[in-house]
């Protein structure tokens, strides 16, 4: 079958999936638990074979081990599905309830998206987590993986879909594309997909945004920032700022930028060069250089997401300089202040612009599994619908429905009728 | 100054105008009203100057109509801005709060979106309503009206801009373009301006959504439909058939296509046509027009914006039909079943995938002012951020909040610490 024509079933599929109650999206979660588990050792086996061919074509020892699918994953994978199915079903919440007037009463229920196509990198537990919590938010799948774990997914998806369909989920409600080129095609379908979730380079994201009118949820950058205020304690502030570089420098959520204010740098940043070692590649401006004689920073490195073992220093002069620098040279993502002091912190809070401001704690807390989310299907910088880690809230819309007994406009129009709101 | 820089300094102002309390943002919006009621012969003698202009240029009656700002529409407007005034701030909400350990605590707020960009049609009055609610949601303005409106857009943007920056908004939070080619300089603002409204015709939202990449809320097509069912009560499906059409067919919410179950064609169709009378030109499928006598309507009818007085009209076989016909056709706006039955009720409202979902009422509710919002910015069809009519909650977004005592994310990636989840 076409593709086109595979991801317009999705959506006729979507409309039936969408009025499932929740026991029947539960017991699909739970014959997916249970299909992983009986056949596990389908899995490995395919999983050996993408592992072999990874091995064959030398790729980087980083992306194998995200590849890898062991039982430790197919542990947490099923952990994660049954997480899923003890949350409260996001869908059919009333989140308004309103008499307009006598016998007309407007409700505003919460249901899902529609179909959402997610493209993400080489993880195939990623597939899993994404499938279940579009099945948990009743919306209809369209998913990529990485190429280089093709028979992994191929697997998984066969397994999932299967099992969740004889659980009485409709036929086709999930697709899984294969091909790269298949990409272009999904970004056509503007009239069936309701939602685009890119996982990947800044590159591949840019591109996406780029190349379809279908909304997209996600981030192309993640520049994050902390800011050592002068009120900061040192010892704190060296293990988040190490913590925020070095325990995954190439994850969204990394710090890449740190400013310190000019009362507390000659302590903090000899202090944090210190700890460092050579774990971390500092580039810094006159002053930083001066201290710790590190290499100079460029006007390019502000707003420079490095993904690597590198950061940027800056000293400033006030908590009002540190602010505008992030809002100007920052992804709206994640950005951290250091400090005792609460009014600076509040004043942090309320100014900075992005999706997650914290005070005193690593930013690589950023992620929907330590939000207590369950799983994420991606971290949003944007301002719509989700921001930051999207779980099962990002993935459900609201739905109007009013309900009379014949009222019509004119009425109200000509004053024969008046509203009368009333809160239910 | 250029467009863009101006832009630029309304997104620095909206940092700050995004931290004031609502105490602040509520004086503004009081020293708005009696700015506009001291200089009301100011707004009506630039009123007169685009009335008379209009009247040159030899301007259609319905624009002439919406152009009249006289003191009916001072009143609603000022009774408007009262209205926002007394309503519940949407901004500093706290939508979780969240213990992940001891003493890392999350919390999700509601702040602004940023600055907002609206392109808005003839009426003055909605540079009032749209202002206002940016003004209560703490929001940055762009605003461009009609240039048959040119000089009471002006006069009423200068007496808000300084009544607001009197009780306290920052300077320059809001930006009223006069040219129509300073869209196209607007439409490239994607790193200051956070959503685009534009309200229009369908091509010239169409124009929007294909030339910018700053995300737009708003509908292009308004294709709502009325589906009378098998168990209707024909007087009741007479009256609201017509209010949906007649009342206003120029709206994005009234009816274009009716759907009836054939059981009840044979009775209902006739006597609509029959109290309609020559109000309103029909098209109908084969059958119709043996009943009727109307002209045939083409395939081309089906999902027909008319904005006018026709009403194209088709026999379904069963209630799923017309459901797939209004999800196929449909522009996901307003749609509406008339029926007695509370199930075929129920189903319609499951299954149909549209902003709003009505039974046995006008469409022509479906409105931030008949909702009870105290005014609307535009009407979405888009399924991310506000849905349906666009209130206050449609201008805020969320930012997540995180206060730690030094907590590292290594500390948990090791085992060394837990997460407690605990909702406070």
């Amino acid at each position: 079958m076409e593709l086109k024509e595979s991801i317009h079933q999705v959506k006729e599929s979507s409309f039936r999936l969408a009025s499932l109650p929740e026991e029947v999206r539960n017991a699909a979660l739970e014959a997916v638990c249970r299909g992983l588990k009986e056949k596990e050792q389908e899995i490995f086996a395919a999983n050996r074979q993408d592992l072999a061919a990874a091995e064959k074509n030398r790729l980087p020892a980083p992306i194998v081990g995200r590849l890898r699918f062991d039982e430790k994953k197919m542990r947490d994978c099923i952990a994660g599905a049954r997480d899923l199915i003890s949350m409260e079903d996001p869908l059919f919440r009333v989140m308004l309830r309103r008499q307009l007037d006598e016998d007309l009463v407007l409700t505003r229920e919460t249901c899902p998206i529609g179909v959402i196509g997610v493209i993400f990198e080489s993880r195939p537990d990623a597939l899993v987590q994404i499938a279940c919590l579009c099945i948990k938010s009743g919306n209809g799948i369209i998913l990529k993986g990485g190429s280089e774990a093709k028979a992994t997914n191929r697997t998984l998806f066969d397994i999932i879909g299967q099992a969740a369909v004889e659980a009485g989920l409709p036929d086709r409600f999930a697709v899984l594309l294969e091909d790269r080129q298949q990409i272009d095609e999904l970004l056509q379908c503007d009239r069936d997909v309701d939602l685009l979730i890119p996982r990947g380079s800044n590159q591949f994201v840019q591109y996406i945004m780029n190349h379809s009118s279908i909304p997209v949820m996600g981030h192309a950058d993640g520049i994050c920032h902390i800011y050592v205020d002068a009120a900061a304690n040192i010892d704190l502030a060296v293990s988040v700022i190490i913590d925020s570089k070095v325990q995954y420098p190439a994850a969204c959520n990394a710090v890449e930028t740190l400013l310190v204010h000019r009362d507390i740098a000659r302590v903090l940043i000899p202090a944090l060069a210190d700890t460092a070692g050579s774990r971390i590649r500092f580039l810094g401006d006159k002053d930083t250089v001066r201290l710790i004689g590190c290499a100079p920073a460029t006007p390019e490195d502000d707003g420079m997401e490095y993904l690597d073992m590198v950061l940027s220093v800056r000293i400033v002069d006030s908590l009002d300089q540190a602010i505008d620098h992030i809002n100007r040279f920052g992804s709206h993502h994640t950005d951290c202040i250091i400090t005792e002091d609460k009014d600076s912190a509040a004043h942090f809070m309320a100014l900075v612009d992005s999706a997650g401001v914290y005070q005193n704690c690593s930013t690589r807390f950023a992620d929907g599994f330590r939000y207590g989310f369950g799983a994420e299907v991606g971290i949003s910088t944007g301002k719509l619908q989700a921001r930051g880690p999207g779980g099962l809230e990002g993935l459900v819309t609201d739905q109007y429905h009013l309900k009379g007994q014949g009222q019509i406009v004119a009425d109200y129009a000509s004053g024969a009728a008046q509203f009368r709101f009333r809160d239910l």
